[in-house]
């Protein structure tokens, strides 16, 4: 089955984690889905190498892999574990033939209250990484997360931040991810697309909805798209008029969507994908 | 009771909603706690007027009333009814003698993805109230609330969002409240300071800590001042430097600290006060 209307469609494997990695890739077969986002854990469980030939026998594209980062410790020790997964991350990216590795930075140490060392910490990780990902044809995509997570999981809250850690690199080496759930408060946002765009550092481009109350925790909360607050087709516009015409992930983390049959949340995702994004 | 460690601190009424009105001013004589910021809902139950005499003949300052705004609506009839209830506000900081009252700007109408327009809506609202609060010797404050409010409870998000609105209007009409509990994850955070305070508009300063994990629903998981992320220091640092001399409120939203005795509370909160922000 092809479809016109999913040709950039990519379905991000969190969103439907309840799937097996051939259930996923069977249910995108049947609906017409050319490209699937990855997540370390499960496509270790299934084995790397196994993964990498199901989804190439099936044809689909892996647009990215999720994620490495986690560079903001300060014990020598952690750091040098940190470092030495994400080469494993970018193994395994390589492996599956995708040439994005999503980052997410990292929080603050426990006990600290420096966001801007912190911060620093990860310029110094991206320098020793962004070579070795180079050498492996793989693009390392800076993901700022919302606000809300600057304590607990990441130090980078905006596409401005996000930027001015990845210009000190190449645009080969090092870009950012472009995530509305993220960043659709900030009226800064679409000149910091812009900025990105015109240095071709727009790695890749994720879709989620901003709904609420949000859950305890926030981490799984995030809507549908089109059951929230963000227009879709305008952010579309913004990455558009950058430059970037690549996959748009959609990337949710939802216990609501997880509680059902994921071949139907599959579907229901690609439709509204059509719905809000495309149409 | 003098507390010469005390002179700016002021304990905001919802930090200690569990005291009512005379408990709370007796708490503050007994701990030397010259300065309150209040609520109109409390207030109201006890009589504005009532409320007024009692803090003035107790000699406490009132640093704020809290709160007005929710200016988004597109409704006619809406947006007519929250114009009313801002001037009702405005009267009521009059009666209670502060000079300050904080605005918490709205969210997106039912339906709306349109944060742009929402913004502008609360310009136009402005433009209504400020020259009736400078009749009534009224500054009104805008408060940017942090990013994970801007769909339902404010779309001013940041500290350049609300001086960008508040510089519409003279500066003994329209600024800004600075929060900690806010703007702490913003970079840019320190040079809007500066920019509020060059043009005079840093009306109110108020702080929180940042904890984790965040309750269900983001509103009553404000941290006690010393428990979280936030270095309270460096931030009164930024407003003194920005020009900012008046008082400090401390406000909580945290339901384990309502559930327990508010005087032990409020007697913990002027000490991390001391311990976090002065020494």
């Amino acid at each position: 089955m092809t479809n016109a209307a999913l040709e950039r469609f990519s379905i991000n494997q969190m969103t439907v984690k309840q799937l097996s990695l051939p259930e996923l890739v069977d249910g995108c077969l049947e609906l017409g889905v050319r490209g699937v986002g990855l997540w370390r854990e499960p496509v270790q469980s299934y084995g790397v190498e196994a993964t990498a030939k199901l989804v190439r026998d099936a044809g689909l594209a892996v647009t990215t892999l999720c994620r490495g980062g986690f560079f903001t410790a300060i014990d020598p020790d952690e750091r040098a574990a940190a470092l030495a997964d994400n080469r494993r991350a970018i193994d395994e990216a390589a492996t599956l033939g995708t040439d994005t590795l999503v980052l997410v930075s990292g929080g603050l140490p426990a006990g600290s209250k420096d966001l801007h060392g912190a911060r620093e910490r990860i310029a110094d990780a991206l320098a020793e990484l962004g070579p070795y990902a180079e050498q492996h044809g793989v693009k390392l995509a800076i993901e700022p997360l919302h606000p809300m997570y600057a304590s607990d999981r990441c130090v980078v809250s905006t596409l401005a931040q996000a930027l001015d850690l990845a210009e000190r690199f190449p645009a080969h080496q090092v870009g950012v991810t472009v995530d509305t759930y993220h960043i659709w408060w900030d009226d800064t946002a679409p000149e910091q697309i812009a900025r990105a765009g015109a240095g071709g550092r727009i790695h890749t481009f994720q879709l989620a909805d901003w709904i609420t109350p949000l859950p305890e925790g926030v981490l799984n909360g995030r809507g549908q798209l089109g059951d929230g607050a963000i227009d879709m087709r305008e952010w579309k516009g913004y990455v558009e008029a950058a430059g970037y015409a690549g996959p748009i992930e959609v990337e949710l983390f939802n216990d609501e969507l997880w509680a059902r049959d994921g071949r139907e949340v599959l579907a229901e995702t690609a439709a509204r994908f059509v719905e809000h994004v495309i149409q």
